[in-house]
């Protein structure tokens, strides 16, 4: 059962292959596709659900288990001074345009045909309203009565749960300055252009840490910061050149420095996270907005600050875009028959790092019979019971494997006609698509072991 | 280092005392409690976070783990349509008053003195205005416009993104019937009357499975699924006695069946879970409302139906609330001196299933020396790369222990002056308060092995 030597290798083109992808093996569907979608919202699939799920925990692992950083749940419903102290309330808006002719209502800042001619981007009219600034924030009534006292928000970052949490976390954790929060959470931000699949989406999911270091060494922690999270990228398998810091051009005016992380996806690179110095910006506006007194009381060196804030800011869902980019491949076979008519014969490989992939290992008997899938199934409940694990029995064994290489499994496990005797199975590596003659009694471990060291070379 | 043998052993009485004992040690805090708090919204802390996580893991491993139950994460905004199909933009409401004298506003279905006498349960009088419904989704708007053609609500249930992506996931993973969706995510409804700590929340976090079955076969599946849902809270440590079936009085008009499990909290016996039979209802309402045909053909039997849904809907926050009632008990020592005088030692312990408890190992240096702290955090660090693990240098030993029972903490691991000598750590038991030597190189083997025997035997 040796597989062909690859020819050729080919990389992702344009997002389109993985929406279709994503729709077919399962990673992601569009919201309420059978009422036709809902703009931008996007519902992860039974592999997308696992796939969300392992970034999410890469992500929190690599934050609360260091020793100086807790982890956070908050609300997404927030009481509503929250953003009036945080400035969401007053200028977290874009400027809108409404043309009086065609009724298209536009954006004022990055509208070409606006910005340029002062005219319509759909009929060229230029009998078009007032610049009016329209919030980003979705607004909703808490209680039965809808008046202005009821008003919250759908928060539109996690960060603020992290300040407004800042005393409580601290205290109840005990931990000293230099220490961060983590968070991971829903926000939702009622973007006028929303697009690219998930890239932007109104609904979303962010994690967020917020570093609360003493005044002074700010500069350092933010340096340091930025090494941290471009390694951690490296580590989950982004490749090096398609990773750029990208420093912003304008700095908000409590922003000390800030820059992205951006990825080179098929449109182009991308903002992916933005590490930030916030200064004492946020702790200052909720102490004064709040009454509260927010500062931090060194007891080693008897004094108080305010602390000063590194904050990383990933999105979640355009990692996982990044991720799913990255992993995806072509490798091209060509093969000339004797009349020199060449085929191409192209296997998918989505390959994920393993603690990215969203199923470890596939349980496949070499036929239907009984004798053959009743095994196979005490087999996939063995590995169940620690991996994320799925089955197949359907089509040749050569198209099965070729269907688990499109999902990114690492693992193919083969129960044969030998099995019964030896009480042995054939693992194949995704990647070198070696394979391996295992004992059932040793699989769980051959399967965990070779997870932990996983190497395409 | 022996513990004195207990003598009496109270459970807990009422939800003040959690309440209290989450914000100290930093489960669960009140949202935006800097601004005085946001009704019934609470915010999960260091611990907290982690627990939550622990319970929505170990329901969705009982669940997609199987063979016959994939993932998904749907999107909290659906197109509006589909809460018009599932009969919320209707039926889903509380019948409310006004008292047209004090202005209160009161539930007309649940308020007793309103029931027997007509009148406001606040000053009495009988100036009322009719019973007028209030619907309990929470509304917003999509896009730049606050019109009626982009009003879009929060999902009040995730049920309905299983049936609207019913045939996305039956064709994506080729599963057969019987098989099942399950998924975890936040949902909201605008409530009356939230309370008892997170029992009853405005925002909430649901983990529910509809599994997909053909009619006639499904009085037999609920059977089944009642079981395995009780068996799963045992497993997970719920007591037995805390623990009963309730048959609801009253069908709605689409369900064959329906029950709840419920368990005893200190305010009494209430729903952590409910098990339906919703009968072909959604998939026809949502076949209707979307003209889309949502038939499912079994290819063996060449036969088409609609699937009836038998649906398994838990309230993660008061499950974890659940979940900290049954594990909490106070450990009493009397002990009586010479003069007569009897003294109460009280250790309170958060009995915790070790999948459950947030952190599964402390380190514990027995002095704030460089000498034993540097190796210890060395220890945390090994540690860490598998568990959970929290560090303490700070107060007695003795002190530090009664801190890591106090939020259940399965293993303390003790560091001490013998330990550079011999390699080896003190590892204590946090119910049989027992402690074994254990060397460095095997304490990561010793920790899991334990935590997978955990007894408190």
């Amino acid at each position: 059962m040796a597989e062909a030597a690859t020819n050729q290798v080919r990389h992702l083109k344009d997002l389109n292959t993985l929406v279709s992808l994503s729709k077919r093996r399962g990673f992601v569907f569009q919201s309420s596709e059978i009422y036709g979608g809902l703009g931008s919202c996007w519902d992860y699939g039974p592999l997308g659900s696992i796939l969300k799920m392992n970034v999410k925990r890469a992500w929190w692992n690599a934050m609360t288990r260091r020793a100086d950083i807790v982890g956070l749940d908050a609300a997404i419903l927030m009481h509503p001074t929250v953003w009036k102290a945080s400035g969401h309330v007053d200028g977290f808006s874009d400027p809108l345009v409404d043309c009086k002719d065609c009724k298209t209502r536009f954006r004022a800042d990055n509208t070409e045909s606006y910005l340029t001619k002062k005219q319509c981007p759909t009929c060229g009219s230029k009998n078009l309203s007032e610049e009016r600034n329209f919030n980003l924030m979705f607004k909703t009534h808490m209680g039965p009565v809808e008046d202005s006292g009821s008003v919250v928000y759908l928060r539109p970052e996690t960060a603020q749960g992290h300040f407004v949490n800042f005393q409580n976390c601290q205290q109840s954790s005990r931990y000293k300055i230099p220490f961060g929060i983590a968070a991971i959470g829903k926000s939702f931000r009622n973007e006028i252009t929303p697009g690219n699949f998930i890239f932007r989406t109104r609904e979303f999911e962010q994690m967020e840490m917020q570093y609360f270091v003493k005044p002074g060494t700010d500069e350092g922690y933010f340096n340091e910061w930025k090494e941290r999270r471009l390694n951690f990228y490296l580590k989950y398998g982004l490749k090096k050149e398609n990773l750029q810091f990208k420093d912003h051009d304008k700095l908000a005016h409590y922003a000390r420095a800030a820059v992205d992380v951006e990825y080179k996806f098929p449109m182009g690179f991308s903002e992916l996270e933005g590490i930030h110095n916030r200064s004492d910006y946020d702790l200052s506006q909720h102490a004064k907005f709040s009454g509260k007194n927010l500062e931090y009381f060194d007891e080693a060196k008897k004094e108080k600050y305010i602390p000063y804030v590194i904050e990383t800011a990933v999105g979640c869902d355009r990692l996982i875009l990044a991720f799913m980019c990255d992993a995806y491949r072509e490798e091209v076979t060509v093969e000339t028959d004797e009349t020199g008519k060449t085929t191409e014969d192209v296997r998918i490989v989505m390959g994920f790092h393993p603690d990215i992939a969203p199923m470890k290992v596939c349980v496949l008997p070499l036929s239907k019979k009984e004798e053959l899938t009743g095994v196979s199934m005490q087999i996939r409940d063995q590995l169940a019971e620690e991996f994320d694990v799925t089955y197949d029995e359907t089509a040749s064994i050569g198209k099965r494997y070729r269907r688990q290489d499109e999902i990114g499994t690492p693992f193919c496990v083969t129960v044969d006609f030998e099995t019964a005797q030896d009480q042995s199975v054939t693992v194949r590596h995704r990647d070198k698509m070696t394979q391996d003659r295992v004992a059932i009694s040793q699989l769980n471990e051959y399967i965990r072991n070779g997870l932990k060291n996983f190497s395409n070379k």
